[in-house]
């Protein structure tokens, strides 16, 4: 592991130097936090940032991002833009990411020319490069599943091949840029093999084995650049098409050698790539001789994490500040039970406008705690969530569907 | 009572129309709060309006005012400047405020003008007024402290008739402008009331019974303009020098009965004075005859509620977005036995540079919640405060104390 230094409390006077900024003046060393990205999770951010007196700049792609809304420092660039992304790192003390889209190479430039990045370039390929990330995990002996590459022309010999030793289906993963069950395909039988293969066509990628999963849970955890580490209990995450669409936090009758293992997994991972910041961990968990499988990393704060706003003593946004800046990490001990997230998405009844009108009826159940992201509303997009507390997990849940629906239009209350 | 309208949720399209606001143009019917002031509770309610999609824009005074920086949208102006008010009020849905010091009267114009202000017009006077305040609550029979008003010429001799009467010593307060114990004497002696009314010359004030009391507590309400009210437990309010050093929520040991009183009368307070939005009302808790007194009132959160950030289901900042938009009011059970609320105040060994570098201390001990408001420093002013919940009063009253002192360079690590 690398050692990670203290973050210097560098000045940052220099940043509050340009005329383009006159608001941000009063606290000289309030440290000056950039994020690359605006969405949702830059917009969460910056309600934690406010609180602890951390200025929050972030680097949007245009006006209509939806942290671009919220926050006071907004920069315009595009996050694949050297020039943009190296003049928005030059005067923040921190660097940090809402998504996994800024070359790890340009990270890696950045880091030469003084500025400290978190997590890290050493770290980032790991997210933007699924086969490195099963290669490494492998290489270290995490549970993960088996996968293979195929040779270059025998692609669909080599994917029946790995088929025929490890079972139908078999699932194919765009090496990079899949999210939300993007880039991911399960593939039953040959001739949908030969499908895949030729959508794929100059698209890295490779094979791996269908994880048969009882259930997919997933677990948090934060290592901040003074080595300390801090884990969320671990959680269910239920899927439709590809898209969380629930969290159940904790997960319910999870078996405590399971929640052990799930967190020392989480821990050993973020040692291992030296992480900083927040470290999501999707599992499968299986009846198998493993009980935990790998499926995805995040280094970032996660939609598996959004319960912690209001369940937690310390929220992942919050947290994953206090990571990067090497400050302690906080409690993240629950606050009630159990808290049930469940995603709004887009689409259909759901656009923004009718979203906002609805929020009165679904507030009506006082214990409702809505988030919305006041993004522009793409079907199927994520574009807010519901968390509910309570004491039993189906009570909870069955209330975070019903203001979801209520929001969505789907139910009148 | 004067019924109130629900908000009809005009669209803000007019207020996105403005060149001057690019940025603000994804949801057109995200409700738009305009916050005149950009203090700490304004600071505060961004963090909720982020949540609720709540579009929110303040007058700030200037570019130093603590919300003016973190806030997407500001604009600038005097509270007292009609023009400045009356250009800021034109395009939001909901007009609110962030302290006392905008004219009842000029609201009351722009009430006539179609501005929903919220408080309204009619419920400003008692919180600018302490003595209307007194006279409104004696005659609907709330339990005030005894008071009188000096016929000009005969101050003095009024005085003393006062607390020959009532009892030595009294309390002389200015009718307008006094907050954090600015604005109130006690006096002891004739000698002690010459001076105070040769200071007061030019300023409207009254005397008043100095209440024995027991402790201070405070109780918070919230009503929606849809008549719906909550209430938070009654706190107790610990002051030095007049400034408030500690809540602590629950107050300790509140006889059940006492409990019950505090929250009739704050509900009732709140219909009677037609407030809506929070209303903090600030107690004396007695062992006499009444057994709880009204102190002071507040239309507004209040930092006898910033406990709730982190101590119950839904904040106060959130609470009042939800009531001055007449949505659904939230839960306002606790998430935890008690939580105590510190003060951090500026001065001394505490400026913001320094406090800025001593977080990480601060933050070693996982359950301490920190709020700071970057604001600039003045000796005694409140520049932050620190939240600890746990089992025990005492025991999170002094993790509380202890994070403030090594903010403010008292203590070390």
């Amino acid at each position: 592991m690398t050692p990670v230094a203290r973050l210097p409390f560098v000045s940052s006077s220099a940043s509050f130097a340009s005329p383009e900024i006159p608001r941000f003046s009063v606290v000289a060393t309030a440290p000056v936090v950039g994020m690359v990205g605006a969405g949702q999770l830059a917009r969460m951010t910056h309600q934690a940032a406010i609180a602890l007196g951390v200025h929050l700049r972030v680097l949007a792609v245009g006006p209509k991002d939806c942290a671009a809304e919220v926050c006071a420092d907004v920069r315009f660039g595009e996050p694949r833009d050297d020039e943009a992304v190296a003049r928005f790192a030059q005067a923040v003390d921190v660097l940090t990411f809402d998504h996994e889209h800024v070359p790890a190479a340009l990270v890696a430039e950045l880091e030469r020319r003084g500025v400290i990045a978190r997590p890290g370039s050493h770290a980032l390929p790991f997210v933007q490069d699924k086969l490195r990330m099963r290669e490494r995990l492998a290489e270290a002996r995490f549970p993960v599943p088996r996968w293979a590459v195929p040779r270059p022309g025998h692609e669909r010999d080599d994917v029946v091949a790995f088929a025929e030793e490890h079972g139908w289906p078999v699932v194919v993963k765009a090496i990079s840029g899949g999210y939300d069950g993007k880039g991911v395909w399960v593939v039953a039988d040959p001739p949908g093999v030969a499908d895949v293969v030729e959508k794929l066509s100059g698209i890295r990628w490779f094979v791996e084995q269908h994880v048969d999963f009882r259930r997919e849970v997933a677990i948090q955890v934060a290592r901040s650049a003074n080595g300390e580490t801090r884990s969320w209990p671990v959680v269910q995450t239920v899927q439709e098409n590809g898209i969380c669409t629930f969290v159940v936090a904790p997960a319910p009758e999870v078996d405590r050698a399971v929640a052990e293992q799930a967190r020392g997994l989480a821990e050993n991972i973020a040692k291992e790539l030296d992480v900083v910041g927040l470290l999501a961990v999707e599992l499968f968990e299986t009846d198998g001789v493993e009980p935990l499988v790998v499926n995805e990393l995040a280094m970032r704060p996660h939609n598996s994490g959004h319960w912690t706003m209001d369940g937690s003593v310390t929220s992942q946004f919050e947290q994953h500040l206090r990571a990067i800046l090497g400050w302690p990490l906080g409690d993240t001990e629950l606050t009630a039970p159990v808290t049930v997230m469940a995603n709004l998405l887009g689409g259909s009844g759901a656009d923004a406008e009718q979203v906002h009108r609805r929020i009165p009826a679904a507030l009506a159940d006082p214990g409702v705690k809505i988030h919305l992201y006041n993004k522009v509303v793409k079907r199927g997009r994520k574009i807010g969530h519901v968390n509910v507390c309570g004491d039993d997990p189906e009570t909870a849940r069955q209330r975070a569907a019903r203001a979801v629906r209520i929001l969505r239009g789907e139910e009148t209350p």
